[in-house]
């Protein structure tokens, strides 16, 4: 088997570093699961159990692989990582999305990715140019979340609108002219929840793309972190009941 | 002058670092600023210039100071920091409160303060053991919003509920009772919104101090990142109309 390379944008495949993301891979998506490596000091823990009995189960090949574990992931205490072939996932096309413009932020990306998947969206776009959501550092900081969900990159907005002619949008901008909570209540679906990134937020030709909303806040902050702007928003437009 | 130390908890001072952060600190608390740092190389931009000139305003002393900076921010990038004097700020007493019980990391406290802010609630309690909200890496997560916060300490939820005894609590739980759409819809004030740390939430105890809230969520992930539920919930309770 030819050796690991350090992550690169352009390999086929990406790493799901650690116990849990590596867990979610195998529950996920064990189709795309090629080995898993491991650690000589993974503990005999409840999860390092169940990674290994899972990997049984799914005849997933488990290697002992410090060095490979370090280079690939650049630290020292990644006691486990799953190989995972990426995979091209279409969204669903009546389903509602979340529409990301170009996130460069991979740590934010991951958050918001596991807030999606909580608050029930599971289609989410990527306007690029974009931080790589397959970057290893997203799947850590989504604790895996992303293997349960369908992600697709569009070069623009307008490609993303072309697939999608029956989504209406709600782009969110500081200006947005409709109050969250108004928004909410004459909420239509399929519908997509649109974020700039977090330096700029989107610029002013998205108003015109569908109906510009704003979160209700104070004055005294500038804007919402982006994550936290998205979690709001998600949790408000969500039907999710709970349990 | 005695040379300035790089942060710790017993220094009875601590730093805002960043222009934006040093920048709220002499907006909102003016009174608690001794001094402002900055670099040689502190660019002629806009904040650079209203910076200057708010210190000039207010007969606040700038020294160039590019060793002193790194020294105590640990950063070669830090152009600013305000030197900010800590005060005791008590909470409102008939305010809604953020109860964060034992949070950990200085950079989640951070995000959630701002987002507070955001969302109108002013007034902070943390239960100690806490990460030091006078930490300078709290502050520049904030962005400074912490200046325009009362935060409070305490020793634990007891001598938090002996001196706010009107409030209603709500501990945020994933076993909560009451689904948060439910608890808005029925909310009581003053209350107080309780949340857990981020390894562990709040033990099973928590449970009987008021109304134990669950924010509704799908089962895809086991629970919500702090900052993202903390904002949910201050968001769904908040009043605010926005403008």
């Amino acid at each position: 088997m030819p050796a690991l390379m350090p992550y690169d944008k352009q390999l086929p495949y990406t790493y799901a570093p650690g116990i849990y993301p590596a867990m979610e891979a195998l529950l996920y998506q064990a189709q795309a699961v090629t080995r898993v490596l491991v650690h000589s000091r993974l503990k005999e823990g409840e999860g390092a159990q169940a990674l290994l009995a899972l990997c049984q189960k799914l005849g997933i090949r488990v290697e002992v692989a410090d060095k490979a574990l370090k280079r690939i992931t650049g630290k020292d205490n990644t006691y486990a990582a799953a190989v995972v072939r990426k995979l091209q996932q279409a969204l669903a096309l009546t389903a509602n999305h979340l529409v990301l413009v170009q996130p460069m932020d991979a740590g934010n990306l991951g958050t918001i990715l596991r807030t999606a998947l909580g608050f029930g969206y599971r289609d989410i776009a990527l306007i690029k140019p974009c931080t790589d959501p397959f970057d290893p550092q997203v799947i850590r900081a989504s604790m895996g979340a992303m293997f349960q969900l369908q992600l697709t990159e569009y070069a623009g907005i307008d490609n993303y609108m072309e697939q999608h002619p029956r989504h209406q949008l709600y782009p969110f901008m500081l200006t947005g002219s409709l109050p969250l909570k108004a928004a909410v209540h004459n909420k239509k679906s399929p519908h997509s929840l649109v974020f700039g990134n977090e330096g700029s937020g989107l610029d002013d030709s998205y108003a015109s793309l569908g109906t510009p909303v704003r979160i209700e806040q104070t004055k005294m902050v500038d804007s919402l972190n982006l994550s936290v702007a998205a979690a709001v928003a998600m949790y408000a437009f969500s039907t999710i009941q709970g349990t």
